[in-house]
């Protein structure tokens, strides 16, 4: 309120794990940090509601509810450091998405303090209400341009009681691509990701990090998770898909783990001897951004494609950049149609810049792809917005904004573009 | 755009399936139906991504993606005449909501005419897409109020290769809950339904419609549903919990079927000689509205109550009514703290009205509840939103309203209370 009144303009910020620049001011704005607003409000463990203030830590708030029998709903990579509050205002997608869906269905109600300093109470814990416009929704993943979040009501998903996880190396992009449908028709309710990487990533990861593969040489790898409530179930869809992966050749070869600080005496069927755990296989592939940093200044883009022609985005980047680029490398969360492209080069080039956009939106766009998946507009790639919503859309964004923050003071020159 | 620069109201039409007057016109506005509109216009068999005009009936798209092993992410009662279109513009709930979540998250895209006739292309089919404020979830549930929903993209489900039902007694609502809770625990990930009905309504179903229980009289029934992808694995679940649930006394008797179209062979686990199939099962849950119409002047509440506290509202709506009511009877989908507390009467009476509203919204505002938690406000329930959100909620929709229909021609009289 006090900033309403004396025309002072606000960057909400919270764990600051962006990639788009959406927490970081511009010029002079005052950083609003939720930092200390971390405090769990309510847990039933009946329904498991979790309500909670915007400034905890996603990771703390996991093994918070994972006490009590249940998950957070959503995971990623950042999740040490990210708040729940900054999760929600970008609409994180992360590695669970594919199992338990998007924050738009998780989130049952917020807290969200306006631009004039009055607080929106709409932190509700129903998971069916039907009175009126659902007003959250505008808010999650307005990435603090509407109003700044300050407390979730969040729907967690129950703790399965067996996770695995099958590392497999496949030799064609439509080898993935078949897997992919093997793998949901045999694994059904338990798959809970289906992630993908190419060789580059396999190569920067062991050079940058020297990780290993389970797994020799193969142009892509893919990881599977499975959760779910019977273990002897599960694994026998597990080696079932398996089997018949291996026997029709969709897949090279693999290795299995299992979440061993659940189950302890499992029994694994192995492709071969599994010289890493669950975790350390699981790190092959969150830690492939570490890897990149590592390799020099990063390009990085997050698209929504139809999955069919996903890779090919990768493959025309690599063709057109050529030596230009260190590495063209693409992975991600295949299962729900995102890919991660990232260019690496020795150093920031502009004519490198100019060489990959707006080539990427503009192939993104010819497949009615989205040029941001889950990692917002932020600051960096708001004036891109037209590659992906028509210009009526933009229009009525722009009113909402104007409704709701008549005086610009909310995370002003991010997500909208600059007035034509 | 020719009722815009006339001035003239419309009120969209689908199924005329709403239970709170939301399709109604209420003085004399025009009737825009879209049955008309009733064309597929594309199917993604390896996504399960629905493409669709508003006007299609739901229980044809059902058939259609069937044929392709797809679900529609919803099924309710009305199916066989409810539209799509108006399916999204109430959010409706219905049965499968416990494991296909709502339409938030199922909708990925919408075309709406707004009320000046442009055209809003929101129609892309993305499980992923952060680029701007999502505008769809604005006209999701908003009853037609805000714009007029053309086309619809929504995500559907595998169809499930194994589909389980079991009826139940219950002697208790406590033992319901306890049921839940280890329902919830044992069968995991295929549980797709947990729904519940009081003796009133098995009362009422055997009275009027000759349908016959299973089961013999228990104070509550609990229909079960489990859908998944290994027959084998989902009975040896379902006995599990079958087994556990009577020797610990939570059930005192039940029945169990199979979705005999899909598998012809299978074992049945029988508590008692089962007469009735998967369908005269589900009817009879899926007919108490029926009954209650043959029952005389029927009035209907829809709340969304936290679970341990939802059956009270019918135990003490029917001590307060005494004999003005014919039954007072409560039933619904458990699994998402969702009731519909039902009262019959011989005829209409405003003196038994007034004895039931506000009681009815008062007594669901201080648990914090929703007044309606799936079939929205329309016309009849709009004066209640006061109960379930803010003074500054409602005043933010009106903003809304104000902004995408300044003439106030969509839907007029409708969701949003009479100015104070």
């Amino acid at each position: 309120r006090y900033c309403y009144e004396k025309n002072l303009a606000v960057t909400p910020q919270g764990g600051n794990t962006g990639l788009v620049g959406g927490s970081v001011p511009v010029f002079d704005e005052i950083i609003l940090s939720t930092a200390l607003m971390n405090r769990i409000i309510s847990f039933d463990e009946v329904s498991g509601i979790l309500v909670c203030q915007a400034g905890c830590v996603l990771e703390k708030l996991n093994e918070y509810v994972e006490e009590r029998g249940f998950i957070m709903p959503l995971d990623l990579g950042a999740k040490g450091s990210c708040h729940i509050g900054g999760n929600v205002a970008t609409n994180a997608g992360g590695l669970r998405l594919l199992r338990y869906g998007s924050l738009r269905g998780t989130v049952l109600g917020l807290e969200v303090v306006l631009a004039d300093g009055s607080i929106l109470d709409c932190l509700t814990s129903l998971r069916k209400d039907n009175t009126g416009y659902d007003l959250k929704q505008l808010f999650i993943g307005s990435e603090g341009t509407l109003g700044v979040i300050t407390a979730v009501s969040i729907l967690c998903p129950q703790k399965p009681k067996a996770v695995n996880l099958a590392f497999l190396g496949c030799q064609s992009y439509p080898k993935v691509l078949e897997t992919f449908s093997t793998c949901r028709a045999m694994l059904g309710e338990i798959l809970s990701a289906f992630e993908f990487m190419d060789e580059k990533c396999m190569e920067l990861v062991e050079k940058h990090l020297k990780l290993s593969s389970p797994v020799p040489g193969s142009p892509f790898y893919i990881l599977i998770e499975t959760s779910g409530s019977n273990s002897a179930h599960d694994e026998e869809k597990l080696n079932g898909f398996l089997e018949q992966a291996m026997a029709s050749g969709l897949v090279t070869d693999g290795t299995v783990a299992t979440d061993a600080t659940k189950i302890k005496a499992s029994h694994r069927f192995l492709l071969r001897k599994s010289l890493l755990g669950f975790g350390a296989l699981w790190s092959l592939r969150e830690r492939i951004t570490e890897a990149l940093t590592r390799d020099g200044c990063v390009y990085k883009y997050d698209v929504s494609l139809p999955v069919a022609k996903l890779y090919d985005l990768v493959t025309d980047t690599r063709a057109r950049l050529g030596r230009r680029a260190k590495n063209v490398v693409g992975y991600g969360h295949l299962g729900d149609g995102n890919l991660h492209l990232n260019i690496t080069a020795e150093s920031y080039s502009h004519s490198l810049l100019d060489a990959i956009e707006p080539f990427v939106y503009e192939w993104t766009a010819r497949c009615n792809g989205s040029i941001s998946a889950e990692h917002g507009l932020g600051f960096k790639k708001k004036q891109f917005i037209g590659y992906s919503k028509p210009r009526e859309a933009v229009q009525l964004m722009r009113h909402f904004k104007a409704l709701l923050d008549p005086k610009g003071i909310l995370n002003p020159y991010k997500m909208l573009p600059s007035a034509p």
